[in-house]
């Protein structure tokens, strides 16, 4: 008897691969056994083995960093790119050409119109012909047009902790979609791996601050998606703070509540309409960071305010993990359709 | 020719003084030339000396803590009670009659009802005479009142940094009182010194949860305050977060403006409202805790979100002096007479 | 034609599965394909569910902590008790005669006499008669012993340290056996999961202190290991300090060289004897905590001074991996037959 | 009657303001009746006011930092020069030509000759001329000297708390004055105040790691200042590590006795030794970082071994006070005839 076996493997490129993101890609990526790293992209470490910029992987891998013009993307089936916002226009058109599967984790295409972009981006966009295509990578609203699709816009940290928390109040026109208030603490990833006097350990540690008020560029992410998941003109004022810790977003919301409902009656709403999504996890207890660091789920927990006549809602993420790389491991197995969770819990 | 000079010195008993707001009042103290400690009150650690339980003052100071039972309060001029919410009623009522001024730090003589109290509290009240005779010890609202009394309630830390931030603009009408969303963030030390396995390090570091929702105790005590400063009804919801810090709260509220006002007119109402204010800062840097750790200021900083046609509020106090023992001091000095900021700058 | 497959699970106990240990070896295991946590036993949390005492847990498992008294060992293959000294050494006969594999966390089965084990532990040891059954389980020295044993002793977190960052400078003969200066930092975890004030957030954050000078319980661990597989009479001095982190521990280490030698020689020396170990890394750059958190790897590098003819050590750890559930996990391979590293990398 | 009273203020200048040692210069020296910050120097910052750099200082202060060249030191009493090592020798010359005491927080006068500066500091000395003239500013051992000189080379932070913990048990021949091995932690303050990867939160914060192994500038410094102060030729390995705070340094010390002698003995010495130092305190309680933050003491305890036969000393300091600008200004303090301790408890 013969048998005869096929074992697909995807042949993965991630461009942008030195910063927290593309280390975390290459965490979740390079333990499965479908899956093979071909090529590490990085401009600040070309030349230098893996395991000298992230001397974690000493022993476990090969891998070295290429220069963008010494990488070659023939036979690779999905490419990362995990480059700063601006960047990452510059380079998607030429992995779009070349490669059959791209998932861009920078915010260049989640906006649908260049005018947004400009105005909170602060340049302007030089790739807008690919706009159209691009599909926002949430897969808990979007999975079955990024199962189709050849370019994944990946959400943003703070729109996805925020996006999942409100879709189902809103959804069903619990809360006013207005007036919406959103608090976002994050951890010190989330900025990227660069050096900067205010991401020094001495300013960051035993400190708090708000920052970017009204101007944050996932303010529009926020509102366009969830307008258009709803069919409301959804608006939302949001804060982002630093708060000293590694990993971790802590988002909190305030919402007005647009008929008498009770707690146990949002939670079932809650748990209804995430009763597939494989990582929302709606609680009873508080949702706090430390469950899901270094996994890719979304805790959410709710409390109905009686007396204030509000709904406030928690949510929180691992800001590197379904925030970023996770959530773009999770597409890229839609993308073959392959088990959401595959290499994820 | 005689110099006739007379050196008025404090005489000043601290009781629950091994806890973290007793040992900040210590450090206050002990530096001041003034003032004299002269008993140290602690139910835990009686018998000791402070340098066993604070090894920070050895060399600085031979205190030692005694039981209540032991402690005279004769010729005592001031004296501290910084005991927990429930236990501090309890002794209140005797200090109040050995001694000519008290400063309670708990929150027991705070609300004006004893139905709010237990509503929050969940335990009786106990010396529910005394509640007319305390003077709710913000100085920037209620300096004169101070002044006179022999009994001040000083204020919780949450509220000290809500209800400065939120004054100005409820007093002059900039935003509406009700709909009000505060979120908070605060340091450990603000849960006293006690030995817990939600406080220990391992739980607390790396993490954010937020607490008590809708339920805290500080929730009737800003409202009541803020209403009463107005005169009109003010309702907030309120959503406490444990950050892993030691000290330091930071406030961030989302409000909606009732008229259409600019940056820079907020900004000069709430510089001309605290003008002389001594240890309120109104900022146009984004308001951050590192800037008022160690110190008595509450600084303020404002968004004008015309968006979404909200004021966003910052504000940022240490916990332990702004918010407790620094705050203590500061109505100390004005019941004496005393400039404001004597030993606090 | 036909396949007969036979797929081994093992079942699997966990006594004092509550802990920082016990929570480890759950994570560790529950993702197994060949294991299956079949009783969770807790003393403080029996009847909850793991979620509720661990939320990180909610949505993956209906795992549920039972009380001592209602536990059966029927049918388990191996148990883990992951216990406090002392307490542990009072119900592992029980598990040794009702299990055919017990991997034992504590310092029970450590020592080779009850003298030392009381001289450091402070009580009487309760069975003595089982000592000699158990082997140490550090699978780079005693990995053959390991695979045939019923009892692991398995190792403490300094110990592991400190031994696998010695041994090969004394097995060569490179170093002084005596005059030893060992420095550890320890993050907050090894401590267990309790509630104490020493251990609360508040007085472990920006604070360092040494403890048990003299009197740490790894002193004797660490000299019989070292002894017995040298040969000679290994004498060190021993500081372990705490430090706020909650994982990882940073030893470094001092001693003398007894002949002259380069920084490539020792290095080498060391590559070659660990050239087959699965978990240790030997490394040209500068050992640190981050490379190894989450992981079961120790990392070694070594700098030969020659200025004061010292041979300088430093090795790292996570002391939940290899420091104790990684390490037992490993352990557990080794008897089972299993590749040492399966469900560890 | 006529009173004159002459109040001497001493007027100052920090060159190098901008930096964590310069700021705390401006903490301590901001709050003094009897000194004036006139000159703020700094490149980086020149122009801006202080409280935009360090916005803490909002509503206290007018001060300005200036370029060097629009710098007048005219009517200078001291300047305090605390910019890194290599750039501090090049304008100490100017600054000791113009203003009558000058105080060096670098490393560029602490060593006696220019070979061993340039070995470890890896550049030319400019400024040989200079280096006789210095006084090592430990006011523990040079008081006298400090007093009368025209130049003070401040100690580094390490050496401070190495040279106070080892110089009574050398002094009195109690142990070896070969084969000491210091281990020592610092927060990350004492890396200055600038951009680097390395020093971002995300890489300090959960990570521990030694660095400089064999190679760092102060250990020259720890072993002349010891041979100079105890007539013996000391020598001393030393391994500095970088540990998740933002100040403090703690400082393990293993060495070997001597003779035999008890734990009451030596305590008895040290105590004996210090009874005069007004910044040091000798505990019998093991020393930690948190009783000295914020202080300019140095806490050090200490612990025979007799198992060993070693000596264990502990020692700790606040990186910025005692180990930079708080010993700056006990310096200071000595050089203007005024009681050490001015302005510092």
């Amino acid at each position: 008897m013969q048998i005869f076996a096929y074992v697909f493997i995807m042949n993965i490129a991630i461009i942008g691969a030195s910063g927290y993101s593309g280390a975390e890609l290459i965490r979740l990526l390079a333990k499965r056994s479908d899956a093979e790293i071909q090529t590490l992209v990085s401009g600040t470490t070309a030349g230098k083995r893996l395991d000298e910029v992230y001397p974690e992987f000493t022993g476990r891998t090969n891998l070295r960093f290429t220069a963008l013009d010494d990488a070659s993307f023939k036979d690779i089936d999905v490419a990362f790119a995990a480059l700063p916002s601006g960047e990452s226009m510059k380079i998607v058109p030429k992995l779009h050409d070349e490669v059959p599967r791209v998932i861009d984790l920078s915010g260049d295409f989640r906006l649908p119109s260049t005018e947004q972009y400009t105005a909170y981006y602060k340049h302007e966009h030089v790739s807008p012909s690919l706009l159209p295509k691009a599909v926002y990578g949430l897969p808990e609203i979007h999975h079955d047009t990024i199962a189709k699709t050849s370019l994944v816009a990946n959400p943003g940290c703070y729109p996805t902790s925020a996006i999942l928390a409100l879709l189902p109040a809103l959804k069903h026109g619990i809360v006013e979609p207005t007036g919406i208030s959103i608090t976002s603490l994050s951890g010190t990833s989330g900025a990227g791996r660069s050096s900067s006097l205010e991401m020094s350990f001495t300013e960051v540690h035993d400190n708090i601050r708000a920052y970017k008020l009204g101007a944050h560029q996932h303010i529009p992410e926020i509102q366009h998606v969830l307008s258009k998941a709803t069919g409301k003109s959804v608006t939302v004022s949001f804060v982002p703070h630093l708060v000293p810790m590694n990993r971790g977003i802590y988002t909190t919301i305030h919402s007005s509540l647009m008929q008498s409902i009770s707690q146990e009656e949002v939670f079932g709403l809650y748990k209804s309409y995430y009763r597939e999504a494989r990582f929302v996890r709606v609680k009873e207890q508080v949702a706090q960071v430390r469950d899901v660091l270094r996994t890719n789920y979304c805790d959410i927990s709710m409390h109905v305010d009686k007396r204030t006549n509000q709904l406030i809602l928690l949510s929180t993420i691992d800001n590197l993990v379904k925030g970023a790389a996770g959530q773009a491991v999770q597409n890229m197995n839609i993308m073959f359709g392959l088990p959401e969770d595959c290499g994820l819990s």
